[in-house]
């Protein structure tokens, strides 16, 4: 082959590090070929003491990865051949790369998995600890960026716990369909080799077998439907990613990173640059580019097998590995957040903020609610008029705009007070956050 | 406003698509309303009695949406208000266009998941169907587009049913997310109107409520989610229309499509293109083209509700639709497909397919893996120079390659047995697939 | 053909957008036979009188497009014939709806680029005009969001006309290769009927006539390169959107948007929200998601053409609407802005924003670059912990940081002072800014 | 800062690539200045003496880049101080890393475009002088992977040239956007320092200055518009290997690709899988992956500089080592095929392909085209009945269709000839493609 081919087609380069899994499968699939008395209960012995001393050495750094063995598949088999001499010959029986590299794609996928989503999980606790701590902060809540409503920031906090919540059962519901045990597929039609599936899938730990040889070395879904968890996931920490930057602009000043997540510059060593946030918002990008990336290869391909599928690997590997450090990083940035309190509570009583709880009020008054919020319209353009603020009206003021207003009314008025009003279930009011959070405790992470 | 600017920020040209969708969640909060007191009993029935002589106009065509009102929303309120008077202006009492428009896609949504599913059964039940009839076919299995091993077109046929039921539990497992109620959120806040928003969910058969109103005002994730689950089912589809569209080749001859299902030419009646799995294939760039419009619009998005969220609604609706029209005339013309048995079958048996049967046979003999491949590797290239099939091998020939070779070695060859040899779970044989077919069908589509 | 079929393959509800191009470029191709007489002079001119007529009934509303013909093409021909007779069925010689779509596309595209380029020209014009009209106001220029240093409004305003002339440069080398005429190349080889390619291309006004049939009916790359310009312009009009929406948060206030290109609130007359803004930032969406479309299309898609090809026209249609609706509906949102002069200075102004101009005063003075940071780092630390400004510093307190200062140092703390400092081409400097004014008013649009 | 934020901010690993152009940036901005008297003769001297060391110990391996040094200017500064003191702590005076690293990816880009296009002009040229040596072969011409006529392979081959050719031009086109120099930019607003940009542009070899500062910090469309470049060209490649993978299937037989050029089984020796076909296929969709990247990073950033732009550089690379070993390995693929001029031959005589000639035949004799296509029509259904070609009719049955054929109607039949009737431009006749070649080799690559 010309050396250009070989580089062209090699595969070593990246897919050794599923060495592991690749080990792991072979070490299960010897025991089967031995239980089946495809092999003898030595060359099984051998063949798996074989795959350990090369497990071992690649985990010390002593295994020597060469081109030549275009993939990781082959470099293990060689050095167990290299190790063991003929027993190492059979243990490709029954088997095919085909299948093998789907079990090992399946086993990475199980392992990334959990480890996603345990930091969501972490996260997601480190949003409902500081949703604690936050509980007595008022912020405005902002729709088209501009301010809405009084919110707590509590619930801020909890929305984006939500939408994490619903990342972890994206991949959960992905693990489903990883969890199916590929091997014995051969290189597309089974085999004639009289294998025994199901032992293998036990010895693996897995749950169901693929019910279809062809689709099974051929069937890339999983990786797909992984990248689109972790594309969506990204989005959600795109927005909050946003938010922050936002935040921490000196207009806003909603808050503070610490020191150790964010840049500065010797000029001007009060300028905090939110360069985490900024990443992990780009690094969405790289992750939505690797979701396409595998789509258009999947795109038409005929069956089965067809080398395009290789390039499945580099685009998983990178989504992993950018999901992984971007939740790393992402919650311990958030985890260090100085939320200035007194700011946010100022930006939520400017500018007429409680205009909803006093049309809200009118209407439990009896007005319909679009003439509540016409009523509360005019006497709001009074106010700007005057550049006075709600909390600057005479009873005989309100009272132009609404006749039968009485004292209750000012209370319409409180910042403070408006967030506890929305009590139904998912509001913002003190209480109805609590009670999300003792929920949230009790189901753990269900 | 600018009549430009109404122009491009109006949606009711496509919105209004969710009529059924908003009036129906209106009636159950108009009857939430009035049974929590905040509105009159007349009030509620005039309300409903109004919103479903809307409706009964809008299914006849007897509803003129007009452009100025701005959305699907204000459209149906404001008819309702012209129909009823003052008690419409209350409908609108404790919730938000924002909310409105979140329970209305979750509504929609819900709909078209259950017909996206029913159209993958129909699909599957035609792949299983046709499974069955071609059980004796055997055909050439393809990695790399070359000839492999001789596989049961039934075992290909089946391989695409599971990826469809893949799909099929990609919807489902979307629609866990998706049947969940925001209505009550409100602008983002939540409401301190006195609403019950367990009494919404039950009258509109929602199982949860959605914990979080800021979240639940921004939240575009199951539509996300959605579009995910069609690109990855155009996907299959993609790679089954390259299939069909290689086999109707005359070089190929495979199949024929059924004159309904392909377009021909009043010069060439001879030739019928197949441009119904061409334009599936082709469809598969729209869909896939609007999930990445929809992770654009998301990426980076403050809270809450956005303007640019508006832009979910056409991406959605094309996925919709294109997926349910592509599924459809794909399942029809799947059902008349003619599939050229003795084609096949020649194909199936030229060119040393049953080689991997000759080295398993040589496995099983005691050869080692990788020599008995060697072995066989050398047969063959024996018969191609003298350019012979193996059915024209003689014993003693066969025995310069392999010495203790007897007459049982002739099995190998035959192309008709090859697949019944692969019994194992998930295996091309007659018995596997059978067996498949029945777990199928006992299943039901569990 | 199965009338489910027939609907899914029928392109007339979307192609009829090709009328005018359609019979243009017939009534060419019907001259065109009539001089190399291939039809006789009188059917010519029967051709080209009976396709004004439908011109004319098409835009006067006048027409009726059936369903049964399939597209465009089918549609203009059958009406022909049936106005005119015999003649029309001799329209079609030596052509095929191959080349025949391939040559409406470009002549729609060669109309839609010149109408992006005007667009684009319009918006550029406007970005000068308020560049002139803002020369005056100072603002923070940002970095990671975070105020950096004083530059000038207009400053901030030509960067995005310089984007805007880069797209206005990218579509005018797709029209190089738009401009090509693709007539002749009949279904894919090219037509043995003695046409005149040269003499149609002189009539439509082509510079060129594409060299190779085969690839004129399958290439769409001018579709593709349309697409991606119309896909970086949106992402510079999504940054500018950005800017603008952070711009009128309450917390920036840096601009007012006009009434008629915001939208309020009845409630809260004073909020204004930036829904044009955030439409044209969501869009962008929508018109990378027509480029991936079109792309995934044309991945893997065998030579010439193919059905899938019909595909490419609905993206190109919606890019084509989104982008010349964002680009009119941004521009007159561009034109009305009012920007707040005194808060912006006051933001530049605070935050020790000319730390550079003090560290760049420095090396003039000889101090080494890395130094002069430091120093000025230092500076800036004493200022923080004294709650202090530059301008209330005296020249002892600089001194112990550089005690070799004199008072023309006071000189770099002026924010007003601070740009005009930046005279290299492309900097800040009120007369860098006047003399790109001046470039870009003699250059025209060059 | 935490040890996990250096990791995640870091970029030397990938932009220590830039070393060449970050230290050539950097020799030429001190070369000005010096010349303009901000540093001194012998200041400028010992920084380009300095440079230059730490570039030869670079390119002979010798430089160790240590991860404290997060970017590949700092790890150069560091150095170049570390050899030279103080005189290096000057070289960063009136520049930023935001302009820096914007000229670094200028010239990395100049240098990748010009080895883009030699790849492009390598490729072509090698597809002409197959045009040449294939120009009597005969192939079918295909539309939705039917035969439809007859081609000449020449014209095959050139058409696909016509496409890189197309390519290479967008590849120039986006030079001129590339080659405009930022140095000077400074952080965002130019720099108060008396530069000279010119001198630094005629130094670097720039036709042209930036315009703009805080466009040129922030400006990334040059790389966007690279990868746009990028991915159409391997959508041609994609579509060029989709054939040639079909035509290695034993049932095309089209063509053979070298032992060279794929990769085999010990098992089956006569098995040839087109893996580099298949994996160039593929790549397409890393290329579309790294498109969708930019363009999702760039939607929605504010202005200037922020952290997210740091993510365009590894999808850049990969998309330039991408194209770089796709175009080089597919150019070797293609120079080594061999065709199977027989099999094309007999698959083209096969299957009425010359219907249209004959239909174009009576078109000359007066038939109106409409008319003509139905004749043949009839004729070949008849011919399809008696299981035919068109060689085996006699006159007498030809008259029954079309009553004044005489015997020069037997010409049309011919399958050689027929590709020679269609001579205009761009047809496939070998006048026409021998003309096209002539043209080709007078033009060179203008």
């Amino acid at each position: 082959m010309d050396s250009r081919v070989e580089d062209f087609t090699a595969s070593i380069h990246f897919d050794r590090r599923l060495y592991r899994y690749d080990i792991e499968g072979s070490m299960a699939h010897a025991a089967m070929l031995a239980k089946q008395g495809v092999i003898t209960p030595e060359e099984g012995e051998s063949i798996v003491t074989g795959l350990r001393s090369i497990l071992e050495d690649i985990e010390r750094g002593d295994f020597e990865f060469r081109p030549e063995h275009e993939d990781i598949h082959m470099a293990v088999e060689a050095a167990l051949v290299d190790r063991i001499g003929d027993a190492g010959e059979k243990l490709h029986t029954g088997r095919s790369r085909n299948d093998q590299v789907a079990l090992d794609i399946r086993l990475f996928l199980r392992d990334e998995i959990a480890a996603a989503v345990k930091r969501l999980e972490k996260l997601m606790e480190t949003l409902v600890q500081k949703a604690e701590e936050e509980i007595d902060t008022i912020m405005p809540g902002f729709t088209h960026l501009q301010k809405a409503q009084p919110v707590r920031l509590s619930h801020y906090l909890l929305a984006y716990r939500e939408m994490f919540f619903r990342d972890r059962e994206r991949f959960l519901s992905c693990l489903e369909r990883v969890n199916v045990m590929p091997l014995g597929s051969a290189a597309l039609a089974g085999t004639s080799i009289p294998i025994d599936r199901a032992f293998v899938a036990e010895l693996l730990n897995f749950p169901r077998l693929s019910a279809n040889s062809m689709d099974a070395v051929s069937d890339r879904d999983c990786a797909a439907e992984f990248m689109f968890a972790a594309a969506l996931t990204m989005a959600h920490l795109s927005r909050f990613c946003e938010d922050l930057v936002i935040w921490t602009s000196d207009q806003f000043g909603f808050v503070e990173m610490a020191d150790s997540f964010s840049t500065g510059s010797s000029l001007m060593p009060q300028k905090k640059n939110p360069d985490v946030a900024e990443l992990v918002r780009g690094k969405t990008g790289r992750v939505y580019g690797n979701l396409v990336s595998l789509l258009t290869i999947l795109k038409g391909l005929p069956m089965t097998y067809n080398r395009d599928l290789q390039e499945d690997k580099e685009a998983l590997f990178d989504t992993v590995d950018t999901l992984s450090s971007s939740l790393e990083v992402f919650e311990g940035m958030v985890a260090t957040l100085v939320f200035n309190r007194d700011r946010m509570l100022e930006e939520a009583a400017a500018g007429y903020t409680t205009a909803t709880d006093l049309a809200e009020y009118l209407v439990t008054r009896g007005v319909p609610f679009r003439s509540a919020h016409h009523i509360v319209g005019r006497l709001v353009g009074y106010c700007i008029e005057r550049n006075i603020d709600f909390s600057d009206l005479e009873l005989n003021e309100i009272r132009r705009f609404y006749p039968p207003a009485d004292e209750s009314i000012f209370n319409c008025f409180s910042v403070e007070a408006s967030p506890d009003r929305r009590t139904a279930v998912g509001g913002t009011a003190r209480s109805a956050i609590l009670q999300r959070i003792r929920e949230i405790k009790e189901a753990g992470h269900e």
